[in-house]
């Protein structure tokens, strides 16, 4: 696929075909995510591939935070709910729930850079998952407490993102970006 | 260009020809950036490109924490110093220096997905300059409170990245990633 395929076309699905992704597969994606760029190239990311209790513990304890934010909040559009509810049956039935995590940091600069290379790492494995139809959604639930805690993690290490990875069931049209004029700003 | 050969060829590189980017160029890799996915759309990125003033300051800022930081380390080989101070002559002659910011966040959620969402922007960025035969070095110094107030940000903004792109003069060879299988961990 060409790079600007990847780039333009890729687009956050959140409803998957029930179909497994080979071990093959799963492993040519989380390759593209190595080769992120890291300082001194300490390579900070770590995949926790959750298996069935793990996602169990996780999709609860997802569901629990979604019914005590987003679907109780009344200015959230009921459509935005209903699609909200519908993937809190079962991460719309994506066959992979991964954790890209890193360590905790000793340093100002690794506290700094960590994450940023950790994010990194998950924008090149969206994009490969790209090339190979399978779409991903990056889980801010990461942040909460309670699914570092689920993926075991030490604590101060952090998660950077929850990917929930298939073949895409239904594939939305893009979401509107903001042009490059109005987020580039010349200083003298 | 092929996903793949942008993934896996980019390297890092620190002396650059000083040919020009044209704006037309650097619009369309900065317009990568603008497609990386952000919580909610919220597309938190700003570009600030450093003119000539911003560029001269900023230099100065680094080459001081250069030579306070890894030049006074004595454990730092010889062979890296010499390289760190011909890149801080003028930042290896690169033609553009621009930094990745992003806003104040006011949310816990945003504290967290700001930064994420920029260095993914960081890395669409990264990938689309490789495509035109331009190379970046991410720079970590805009983690220094000194860069943020050369770049003229608000006190609670903060800087992503620093990058640093040009033509390559030299691309190093590639640095070795870990396997994925040392970085994979099976969750029950």
């Amino acid at each position: 696929m060409e790079l600007k395929d990847a780039i333009f076309g890729r687009r956050t699905v959140r409803s998957f075909k029930p179909e497994a992704i080979l071990d093959e597969v799963l492993n040519e994606i989380l390759e593209a995510g190595t080769w992120a760029p890291s300082h001194g190239n300490n390579q900070p990311w770590e995949f926790l591939l959750a298996g069935p209790q793990t996602r169990e513990r996780l999709l609860e304890a997802y569901r629990k935070a979604m019914e005590a934010g987003p679907l109780a909040n009344p200015e959230l559009p009921e459509e935005r709910k209903q699609n909200l509810r519908k993937f809190c049956v079962n991460f719309g039935n994506a066959p992979i729930v991964l954790a890209v995590s890193y360590p905790p940091a000793t340093t100002e600069l690794d506290k700094y850079d960590f994450p940023l290379s950790a994010a990194a790492a998950i924008q090149n494995i969206l994009l490969m998952a790209w090339e190979k139809n399978v779409a991903g959604l990056w889980l801010s639930f990461g942040a909460n407490p309670a699914a570092k805690s689920i993926f075991n993690l030490p604590e101060n290490s952090q998660i950077a993102g929850i990917l929930v990875m298939g073949y895409p069931e239904i594939v939305p049209t893009a979401q509107t970006r903001s042009r490059v004029e109005a987020k580039l700003h010349r200083l003298p």
